[in-house]
């Protein structure tokens, strides 16, 4: 029982144990504490790594007793720190926006919104996911183009936003590993639908991209993750919150998903109708959102200009 | 998220995050999924096998929001089929003993009671632990004799019932494996203190052991693994009513562990003052447990006798 300590980089005394016993008891944990099992997660030494069964009922802890608010913002920040991280070109700095839907059905506005902002001089290293449960990805839906790949090297990703404006990829192996790990883990133990843990898994990646602004589309309905209006209101706070405190922009949207957004579904004609939009001709609830998002943004980046111009 | 599931034995599907899920939202789970999922945790197909994360997150789930009488029953039954158990010849049958101690300081009951009760005629097929955060184990304790050893076949245990009368010997590995492997967990999991799980590794073990009668001494007080009196009275009723669902004679008596029992401590030292108890020249408070325990015994074995004779 009194197992499991370790000496720590800073030479505190650490304890998985000790830890998970602080959350299992309703406690709060340090920053540290958070860091120290973050680390512990993804170490490749298999003295020093934490044993799946910890991870499990860490996670079990965290779902039953919750995180407070500090809790998630360093749970979130280790999270990110635990892989790859992009730091872009000074001369970029203000333009790097990107933005995340929670998910939902006939969710296309990624691939009308990242070539629009593109447009406007703004730079998109969108890191996109694949379907969820019942919700589309946009990468399998680009995928439907043939020869499209989804995987770029970092070097080829700077290059497309140095010339085409954005890019829509997916997450390689060294970014964010911590969330990945975590993620796989939740899916099999029953702790998916804890907000904070949503939270710090959606923003993590988001904040790894080194973005200077971020817009959230957080999906309400019977076609969302969040069936609720409060729930997609609670998560949007709280993802906004933490996003705030890595020094990005970031901007809620709780947009309506209570039927399927366009005409279509299905990645080869959610592509097509994407292509529609870029030429105007699309359905007017998927133009309308997309450029409410993208006027959202463009306010967002122009404040952040002449705020920081001052 | 809705992967893990698998045809079960029966037919009917069996999701482990499913029976997590419900332990986690604190509704009662069935025998059958408690079962299963015991199946799952020793599995050598690792398909089949239940992740370490998995549980991990049940023994959280389960450490907060606890398990009914008859969860930790079917626990305790799954736990205790999880390997070998004893089948004794049939004459033997009413006079089968054992008895276990939750542990505590200087206590040597088990040296002076298993031949006491051997000479008594009864047959006490005692399997017992080491010791256990700061109170000693019975077996560390006997090893202090040179050329003791505390591992015997099954056939040489028999064989030394029915010539002696009493072995006291470690646990094999193929006895109620299920417990070996959740102990390890709990212990790194923060999830030990949990009267039912401790219930379910005490008796599944003792059930195992093929017994008729068993005497619980569970220990009070500061040097016990539960200082408060309502805790380990608490503890005590639960062990004896899921002794009693298998068939087995159970009386538990709570027992003073404020200071140390008898006068030594330390392995060797206390070998010895069990071998003057039986010589009858053992410190007062030793003597009187022991042969408290030892009466408790012969008169349940004596009532039980008479029972299943009439």
């Amino acid at each position: 029982m009194r197992d499991n300590k370790q000496e720590s980089a800073n030479g505190i005394h650490f304890s998985i144990p000790d830890v998970i016993r602080k959350k299992r008891d309703g406690k709060e944990l340090t920053e540290q504490e958070i860091q120290e099992l973050v680390d512990r997660l993804v170490s490749t030494d298999s003295g020093h790594r934490a044993h799946d069964s910890q991870i499990g009922a860490f996670l079990m802890a965290t779902f039953l007793n919750g995180l407070t608010n500090a809790e998630t913002s360093a749970l979130t920040r280790a999270m990110t720190f635990s892989g790859y991280t992009f730091q872009w070109p000074l001369e970029w700095k203000g333009t790097v926006a990107d933005k995340h839907s929670t998910g939902g059905v006939g969710d296309k506005v990624s691939l009308v919104l990242a070539p629009a902002l593109a447009a406007c001089g703004l730079r998109v290293p969108m890191i996109s996911g694949r379907g969820l449960d019942f919700t589309g990805g946009t990468l399998d839906k680009l995928e439907a183009i043939p020869g499209y790949t989804v995987l770029l090297s970092k070097e080829k990703m700077q290059a497309m936003l140095d010339t085409v404006g954005c890019c829509i990829v997916g997450q390689t192996e060294d970014i964010v590993p911590a969330d990945k790990l975590i993620y796989a883990l939740r899916d099999i133990t029953a702790t998916v639908e804890r907000e904070e843990l949503i939270v710090a898994s959606i923003i993590s990646k988001k904040a790894a991209e080194g973005l200077d602004s971020l817009i959230l589309d957080v999906k309400t309905g019977r076609g969302a993750m969040m069936k609720e209006l409060e729930q997609s209101r609670s998560l949007a706070r709280k993802m906004v919150d933490v996003g705030k405190s890595f020094g990005m922009n970031v901007t809620a949207l709780v947009t309506d998903m209570d039927t399927p957004l366009g005409n279509t579904i299905g990645n080869a004609l959610e592509v097509a109708e994407a292509i529609q939009s870029l030429r105007n001709e699309g359905p007017e609830d998927l133009l309308t959102l997309t450029s409410y998002t993208g006027i959202v943004y463009l306010l967002q980046t122009l404040l952040t200009y002449v705020l920081t111009s001052i």
